[in-house]
């Protein structure tokens, strides 16, 4: 039996040390409920056929270790469930070592047995250990049913000390105080001003990013705004007239529903430093997200204040409500081309995944660009006008642009590179993780691959051995538009490991339909502010004989 | 006297061997006319300020050794200036050992020592080693100047044999019988159907290719059409109707002119053929060329036969009146999105840089299709339709499309590709060439850059040692729209060669306003049909020390 684990699940080791007695024992001492039952969680478990098929499917291979593994635990949760710990003591528990505790409401729960088990991987359960898991739970609908609370019950070994259920007070000489509460899956670069995103494990775990941990690139402090006495101004065209509009003005324009992906100029700095210092802060890989977006489009509105195409270059120029101690506001253009083209589908956005947009991500209004770097996505918009040059912003003329990897900060000048609009293809691995180890056999490599301009990924190639042979992955997700292929590409390959790897250097690179690709290395990109970021992905496993 | 021909300019060595005593002797020997005189070229030569400054250029460095060598060469060409060679004899004339033969007319020349001279550079006159002049001259007016000829004259050493100015009779059982005659300078690299591209030095001596050089690619021989009896059918929307269009009756549409560069998609393949075996010719680096294309917009067109934008995706089909032996005409297709569009240009072009469509590039009628591939540029265009699929062509579904390098021939499925449409950013070197011996002190790099779609060359880097280090280069040639960047940049960079550098590897990469780059290396973009090779282009060349 014991032979039958190690094949079909190493993970099981663990758990399934001392149990052929213990668990007889248990199964007799064991009260109360049906759940209690010895039961095959594939079977028990109801829901949608979608989060079903999941659990179905590691059921197959965990059942048998699941079950036991329950058993073992309902005996101990019946021992020790009335002891009470404080939230340090929770937040120290989060290896295999000290044991792995989460909270739910007030109870405490030592799920060190139940992690390898966990249908959704080990990795996802982990990202919440020693600490709360609702914020996980509400990422993830298929946890909110009986039968998951009742299987938690078994690992419960206490209650939270009532005083640690008080969120911490304010401090409000802070100017960041007033942010809002974050999820806690989110990985922080920088927390004042708030930059933070989603793991690798989480970012591609959806082909929609979840509101809570869409990658979140603030430069200012969050305003808290009134949607009541919300107002947005744009200037009238010579002629027109200027608009002052509530939310319920904009609510009246044509609501506009697209997917579109976000991606920070910054994503996989992390990988430029490597190279050589930039000026920055240290994305990984997740400074990019997807949501569904729905608001007024930027054209009506603007048309609607008088504007229209001119013959000379024009600008529309965006200012946010958020601003520093001086009262300067964030701020950035984008072309008037595209602002009035409806084919660019440029929004002013009040929805996010069919919410209204958090705080985090502009609330109330923002703009989305489809297609063009997330610099131009002015959040809190206050203002829009229509300008002969760009955006006299900071973050329009002095930064988010790149430079050849010869320019330092003695030699730049801005003024000689365009401000970053589309971005190039980009790709990105989320599946494994770097300096994971993976088993032989088999390997499923994930990832996500996208390209500005509405330009669709046609093909996202992986390799195992550093780049000398490649296969072409599979393309998930939804379908692409012609030349509006605004949102990214999920991917997937699964293939053998060859034999006898005792590691791999798995590599990613994409092609968009104008057959732009990655480039192979990160150094000839470089630049001062690291951005644009885009050479092939590389992740490094050790495999296990 | 030696010592400072020596220093100043190297290539005159040869030149000035035995000159001290016979150039004096010659003087007193000459006869005739006024340009018999000494005199410095920089001074005699006139006409248009821009042709003027080059010859000044080159006359300051070299005014001595051309006084010199022009003087030996009077002495000679007026000893045997009668002799008859025949067009064999000439042609076998093509190096400094056997002497650098040319002829003008009925004469012919021995350049030989002359060629160092050469204001245009020896390499430029090489191109017409063991040939006419007239095709060379005819791209470079400076040379139609009575000072030019009377110099020229000077090297005379006989008369071409009559009978070589016979054209050769046509062949009439060959389909390839009645190709037009090309252009002696063009680097042919397959003759039935024709393919030629200009050599590197031609191809950025000027930012407009002039017609007999642009690059050609033929699939099929060339059609010989009658302008007064040409229609082109354009088929009707239903509901709107079929036209049959005359030349005179597509002169009516407003007249659009735009600069546009067309690259084959299979420009640079010979780089791909060096890792790896491929299908397809062997392209250098100038499959690409640029002209000022003037015609009918294909939106105004297809309007007048009742066609408009569908909410489905549609196709604009055309078909060339180009055919194989079975009938079969060269076809493909662009999207109706792109064909209806004002501001994406499409053309049917029936001027080519102010003259009718030379017969090689599809006289009477074209398509242009700016930032798009070549091969959709369909010539001699009888045939145009809007089709819910793209054109059944074999070179629109089974060619021109790209894909992972592990595909080969056995593995590879033609649908699962989108077919080539914007190509991806490219650059290349085209001075100095590669192999060549550079001077130490400093070097000028030469190229263009280019990218597909519209989208504007924005940088260009380049590096003399491999890739490590980069500087950007000057960027030349017409401004670029906004969006509509459909020609390329000439760029160069003068820059110190590196002292006791033996010899550099010298690399450029382009980048384009969506950022995107070229890919540092070849075999990861490889594929079989050997297309959309845009890696870094590399040159190799040794320093003298």
């Amino acid at each position: 039996m014991l032979l039958l684990h190690r094949a079909v699940a190493p993970g099981l080791r663990q758990v399934c040390r001392q149990r052929s007695t213990l668990s007889r024992l248990c199964i007799q001492a064991s009260s109360t409920s049906d759940s209690c039952q010895p039961q095959h969680p594939s079977l028990t478990f109801s829901g949608d056929a979608s989060s079903t098929r999941g659990w179905r499917v590691m059921g197959t291979l965990l059942g048998l270790g699941t079950v036991l593994a329950y058993h073992d635990h309902r005996c101990r949760a019946a021992q020790d469930s009335t002891r009470v710990y404080t939230k340090e003591e929770v937040s120290s528990h989060t290896s295999p070592e000290t044991g792995i505790w989460v909270t739910l409401g007030s109870e405490v729960f030592d799920v060190t047995e139940f992690v390898d088990l966990h249908p959704g991987g080990p990795s996802k359960l982990m990202l919440a250990a020693g600490g709360p898991l609702e914020p996980f739970w509400a990422l993830y609908g298929v946890h909110n049913q009986s039968h998951v609370r009742e299987l938690l019950a078994q690992y419960k070994i206490g209650e939270l000390n009532p005083e640690d259920k008080v969120p911490p007070a304010l401090e409000t000489s802070d100017p960041y105080a007033d942010d809002p509460v974050r999820h806690p899956a989110l990985q922080v670069n920088s927390q004042r001003p708030f930059n933070a995103e989603p793991p690798p494990e989480l970012l591609t775990e959806n082909y929609i990013t979840p509101n809570p941990i869409f990658f979140t690139r603030n430069h200012l402090p969050v305003p808290n705004l009134d949607p009541d006495t919300y107002r947005l101004h744009v200037v009238g065209a010579p002629g027109g007239q200027s608009l002052s509009l509530s939310l319920d003005d904009l609510y009246k324009f044509p609501k506009h529903e697209i997917t579109v992906t976000l991606q920070c100029a910054g994503n996989r700095r992390s990988e430029m430093t490597q190279v050589k210092e930039v000026k920055g802060l240290e994305w990984k890989i997740g400074a990019i997200s997807t949501a569904r977006w729905a608001g007024a489009r930027l054209c009506d509105v603007l048309a609607q204040a008088g504007h229209q195409l001119r013959e000379t270059e024009a600008h529309v120029c965006f200012e946010g409500l958020d601003s520093d101690p001086t009262g300067t506001a964030y701020g950035a253009s984008i072309p008037l081309a595209r602002a009035m083209d409806p084919e660019a589908e440029v929004l002013l956005a009040y929805e996010m995944n069919g919410q209204p947009l958090p705080r985090d991500h502009g609330f109330p209004v923002r703009v989305v660009v489809p297609g063009v770097v997330g610099a131009r996505h002015v959040k809190w918009l206050g203002r829009v006008s229509v300008e002969p040059e760009e955006s006299c912003s900071h973050w329009q003329r002095r930064d988010y642009k790149g430079f050849s990897p010869s320019v330092d900060w003695d030699t730049v000048d801005f003024d000689s590179a365009p401000s970053i609009q589309e971005l190039p293809v980009q790709s990105a691995i989320t599946e494994p993780r770097d300096g994971e180890t993976i088993e032989s056999g088999e390997v499923t490599v994930k990832g996500y691959a996208w390209s500005g301009g509405g330009r669709a990924v046609i093909r996202v190639d992986v390799s195992l051995d550093g780049g000398l042979t490649w296969q072409a992955a599979e393309l998930c997700g939804e379908g692409q538009r012609p030349r509006k292929a605004w949102a990214w590409r999920l991917w997937q390959l699964q293939v053998p490991v060859p034999p006898g790897q005792k590691e791999l250097n798995i590599v990613c690179k994409a092609v968009d339909d104008s057959y732009n690709v990655q480039p192979d290395t990160v150094a000839p990109i470089w630049n001062l502010r690291g951005v644009l970021s885009n050479a092939w992905h590389h992740v490094h496993v050790r495999v296990t004989p």
